[in-house]
């Protein structure tokens, strides 16, 4: 299975390397740095500003909203790139609140990733109405979402273990409830099959430079449900989301639908790479790369499970529970991690004792895995982690 | 004056162009697309996620700030790099209105770029608290400045007029008054000498996209004056404004100093061709750039004065009151634009009737401005304007 879906020559992969880490930051695009050079010096070089106009910058946040739309199972038109994740949440809780206010309560869980947290406290603390952030825990979040709850944040799948909230049973609790739903997709868009539309969700955020391979710092994406899109207040007012941005008036006016969600100078460059990254998806089923991920996860595990039993497994055993990294808990993981990079197996650390692995199968085969096992029981083995080289900690870990 | 700071050769200019909208977009600096196709290859591709740590990723937005600080009269570690423009006017504006919480007015002025006026009606909206933004004439805003407004936010070159505001002046008199002042320096970051840290002002942004040659969607970037660096508040608690951010607490805890007005993971490709172009600058004396940025508007204006009769200066006379572009107005401007654009000298038009010349001496002399005026004179005289096709107008004008 794994075979129909790698396309390792569509990347460029350092030689010797075994990246176990595409579910931080993806892998390159073999064509990226060629577009990216020609987009620089021909489109900015030689068109300078009229690139605006005749190199389509202007349309291109929406063009590569497009292009992200037919990867989470939203309608064209309804996907916004640009910013980060950051940001793209602070819009959509935004704009959820306005929706429901006659409430106070913001939910999230304890797996959601901590700058969705501080976004939202940031944002409850500036509008200064009494709203609060309940925050649970995962499995508890169904029961948690009340007449109280104005809006429900959630990040699919948990950036430490793996685990998957089923997005359809959540969301349809949230709307029982009277509460807007927002879905953060961070390590679920190109991992596998959403349907966002079908969920029914009102917003949903999400990052391209995990397993869509969009570059170190590539832009985020919003998504608003076409019959909110009109009317969702944007709290981010920037000239680009304006319905005449270049008329420059003096108030505001937000333009029709998803553009609304422009806020100021997209950054083309940055934004061109990833257009050329999202290529590789041309002609790939979402179907056949969640099958593939699963099988080279099953593999991981089991290989894991046989040969290095100091690895105690911190991701749901069932894959449907699961999006495509797998986290092993071990008392020594920030050391053996480090001991697993020198060697040439990319993964990495979440503190206390997480390792972590992701699987993409775009660029991963069943070879791969086998390898990377090889060297993790060899340092576990030798206990070659105990190097004190490798307890120093980088500014990023 | 202008032949000492000209560096035309650091730059790759289109054959047959003279270009007098670098206040708009800047030119691209011609080490720029090597830079970056080598960083994407190299950074991205090789070193992967080690590139946070390993390529100094991380510390790039600080680094960039340091490089931007230098250049508006601001201390190392004042300034930080990231998000667009609009961005950074609300987190300023955000963080100004904590300082003064017992006001309730913005002031502004109808000179400011818009984007800057609906970042402020959005957030004040959203705060709710019977805020409201004042928006008076740029030459009525020292006497608007009274007891009631907490907050003063105004660009200080006019976009479209050149009009330059008195930065130590505006400065001193919102602080007789109690107000915080804020500058966007969108138009003048790279035009001329600013004095930011000898203003006292407490906030600046800008872009680097426009004289500093950051290419289309560079950057943008805050000040915050240091003593004030640790107190104030940010709005859009990113976690890479957390004072721990791979501690991945669950609660926001501001980094010391300029660091929390970072948000999201920031645009490394952009950002690596920023920090390129900044290179341009290295040994470059602004009030040298002003100088013959002087010189080249002074010629620009007589010769237009004495040979283009149908337009009438709709800048400043006096060069002390402008920033580093011209601008005339005349009814058929916009169509009178296309047909010089079409014939290779590019400045923009702005509705109803202004069309705009931007002087960057780094990459303009004196030739360029004789040449510039004899195709627009040809223009004017023969009404070559009149052509139908130079009356469509595109999506971005």
């Amino acid at each position: 299975m794994t075979q129909s879906v790698t396309r390792k020559h569509l990347f460029d992969l350092p030689e010797g390397v075994i990246y176990l880490d595409g579910n931080s930051l993806g892998s390159l695009p073999a064509a990226v740095p060629g577009h990216v050079a020609g987009m620089v010096a021909d489109q900015w070089g030689q068109m300078l500003i009229k690139g605006w106009n005749d190199a389509g910058w202007f349309a291109q946040p929406g063009r590569v909203g497009d292009k992200i739309a037919g990867l989470i199972g939203a309608p064209a038109g309804s996907v916004m790139a640009g910013d980060t994740l950051s940001i793209k949440v602070y819009q959509a809780l935004a704009a959820a609140l306005r929706m429901n206010p006659d409430r106070r309560v913001v939910l999230s869980d304890s797996g959601n990733f901590p700058t969705d947290l501080y976004m939202a406290q940031g944002l409850l603390d500036l509008i200064g109405q009494g709203h609060s952030l309940r925050v649970v825990e995962p499995e508890a979040v169904a029961e948690a979402i009340d007449e109280e709850v104005a809006a429900v944040l959630l990040t699919q799948v948990d950036y430490r273990t793996g685990r998957r909230h089923d997005m359809t049973a959540l969301t349809g609790a949230a709307h029982d409830a009277g509460a807007v739903m927002i879905w953060d997709l961070a390590h679920s868009a190109g991992a596998f099959e959403i349907d966002l539309a079908g969920s029914g969700c009102a917003f949903a955020v999400g990052c391209t430079y995990k397993y869509l391979n969009g570059g170190p710092g590539a832009p985020a994406f919003i998504y608003v449900r076409p019959d909110l899109a009109d009317t969702a207040q944007p709290a981010l007012q920037g000239w680009m989301g304006h319905n005449a941005p270049f008329a420059f008036d003096m108030d505001y006016q937000p333009a029709g639908g998803i553009a609304r969600m422009r806020v100021g100078t997209p950054p083309v460059i940055q934004m061109s790479a990833l257009e050329q990254a999202l290529s590789v998806w041309d002609g790939v089923s979402l179907a056949d790369v969640r099958a593939a991920s699963v099988a080279l996860m099953e593999q991981f595990i089991a290989e894991v499970e046989a040969r290095c039993p100091q690895l105690t497994l911190a991701s749901p055993r069932d894959p449907e529970a699961r999006g495509s990294h797998v986290s092993f808990r071990f008392a020594e993981g920030y050391a053996a991690m480090q001991a697993l990079i020198d060697r040439g197996v990319i993964g990495d650390f979440r503190a206390p004792d997480i390792m972590r692995f992701g699987f993409t199968p775009l660029y991963l085969d069943d070879g791969d895995i086998t390898g990377a096992v090889d060297i993790l029981a060899d340092i576990l083995a030798t206990e070659a982690w105990r190097d004190p080289k490798y307890q120093v900690r980088g500014a990023v870990t």
